[in-house]
């Protein structure tokens, strides 16, 4: 544990890492616990609104210069300890031209859907670095920008963009998805090989461009048993984080509905695993060890209660984590879009002042 | 667990149970692991559609010789160990008078959402015995047709119920209903007392009418943090199955996404407690311990694979069983519209045929 945190520590030069969420992240001791929220850039944000009364999301994420200015909005207005670069995780859906499309109401919708082995190989070559250049544009103004505090890039898990690009679109069942797992696994680990390759030179990029820490998000993956995960899922996964093993920025595994795969997801990567509400966090970081960050984990629908009872919540999260190096607090999830602005940064003054 | 598993026989006078099924809830050994899915009746078969063909659900839910036409349906076509009456989990959503419709590709809506306190205090009182007497009716006429094969009564969970009632259908986020829970909590907590004695009320008079075992469906209470369904859900859901306990049927509970709600479901009641796949079956009746019978597990997706896929997966479930007294095979959620029929009688055959 120690060496493991040693070896982090000297990769990055943590004996001169003053950002709380960095040290978090490599289970240093903070006088106070760091805090950012998962879609903290988006319409719950009267300044975010404004701006996507001009333009599309798509807009927004290949312009370098609205990216970078959506990005700060919440890192100035919230006072949270950690900058994540506004994009979405299909962006490399663009360069695979599969269609991707946002319709109103209706979420992302993927035109030409991926079923079949032959619809696999058909996938152009994507190269992350040039193709999605405005990233890593958006990344060098960001960086110039924030100052002190630390940015964080991120992208998709194999899974969650494969079953995007399967199902066509958001699902509740998955089944196309789970379908073409069971019943034609050639075509699903060529695609997962694909995905993969693509996910960690995207993540290398990103790292390079300077982001500070990376986040990659399997967002789905809980609709899955680990039994499935581990024969589907985890090789490509911890593939990703293979390729950013020794890159000097740490790494978040989130999911959601993982009660049963913390255990796996750690085995394929991350410095951090996220935790959802569904698990008290104690509970979480017990079952993961104590050789690994955890980041948690709110119900954003708490969000949506008066602010006394927002407090009860957060203050059991803090309690939880006892205070012990290595948690980021965070929602389970992201911000959901009625969230009144005042409650999150109510929630940022507890976690800052929390024991103090 | 003797005495527990004595009590039960005594009270069903189990000495000449004869069913599989019946004697898996109670916990008695069988030759054969008992299988029965949930919504066995329903699109995917043929003989089904030419019946919805002509009415619409809620005809056929509210006409008793229609609802127990396709009640019979999979239990002849499948050869399952149990029947599980043709019904709505919303059905007492009509005599509460909120505008119950089934729209064609969205599911459920209900017109008239409650939302406040005052829209809980204006819910009519219901009578399920006579209100919902065609359930009853029902029961009746499959008693006499369904010969040694059990019928199977149900009813949502409070939960789960007043989820459709607050958002007024089908939802990923539960936003409203967390809303009521966390901003509202005496709304929230009468409209739970209403619709635990509702629900309660129902479960016996199905009981009465000839039920031969109940399935409490808390379906989509895995939205929630075991703090919060130990507040706000466990109180009520304990009140339905305490007003069944002495009744001569054995209880079902189940949800889906619930590993970590486990032990405190098993609090709140249940002779059986169901499992979906996201936790492995062996592991999740270690967590529950041994004095409770288990339904699952199956991914109803993985129905939708080849044959030798589905048996790899059949067979790892009954292994992981082991044999012991008290499982009974089902699926984690609902048979999906595009399970091939063959495949559903192929998984009987399995698990029948199984050890053997």
């Amino acid at each position: 544990m120690t060496t493991a945190t040693g070896a982090h520590a000297t990769a990055m030069g943590s004996g001169t890492v003053g950002s709380a969420f960095l040290r978090a992240c490599m289970r240093l001791p903070n006088e106070f616990t760091p805090v950012w929220f998962m879609r903290q850039a988006g319409r719950y944000m009267p300044e975010y609104r404004r701006i996507r009364a001009q333009y599309t999301l798509l807009e927004i994420c290949r312009r370098p210069d609205l990216a970078a200015a959506v990005t700060l909005q919440p890192v100035r207005s919230l006072g949270v300890d950690a900058a994540i670069l506004f994009a979405d995780i299909l962006l490399p859906v663009i360069p695979l031209g599969l269609g991707l499309e946002f319709v109103r109401g209706e979420g992302p919708v993927i035109h030409r859907p991926v079923r079949t082995k032959q619809d696999v190989q058909a996938l152009p070559a994507v190269h992350p670095e040039t193709d999605l250049g405005y990233v890593m544009e958006a990344i060098h103004i960001l960086r110039g920008e924030l100052g002190q505090v630390p940015l964080i890039g991120f992208c998709s898990a194999p899974f969650t963009l494969a079953s995007y690009l399967i199902e066509g679109g958001p699902s509740r069942e998955f089944t196309h998805t789970k379908t073409m797992m069971h019943a034609d696994p050639e075509a699903w680990h060529m695609l997962m090989d694909r995905l993969s390759n693509i996910l960690a030179d995207y993540l290398v990029a990103q790292i390079h461009a300077g982001a500070q820490a990376v986040q990659v998000f399997d967002s789905w993956v809980g609709c899955l048993s680990p039994q499935d995960y581990q024969a589907f899922v985890l090789p490509y996964s911890r593939k990703v984080f293979q390729a950013v093993e020794n890159l000097p920025a740490p790494k978040i595994h989130f999911g959601t509905n993982t009660a049963t795969l913390l255990e796996l997801m750690k085995q394929a990567g991350g410095d951090v695993i996220g935790l959802d509400w569904r698990i008290p966090l104690d509970e979480g970081w017990r079952r993961l060890g104590e050789d690994v960050a955890v980041q948690g984990n709110l119900d954003p629908a708490v969000l949506l209660a008066p602010i006394p009872v927002i407090r009860l919540h957060v203050e059991d999260i803090l309690r939880r984590a006892g205070g012990r190096p290595g948690h980021i607090f965070n929602l389970g999830h992201g911000v959901l879009q009625t969230t009144p602005v005042d409650h999150l940064k109510a929630v940022v003054d507890m976690v800052h002042e929390y024991g103090s």
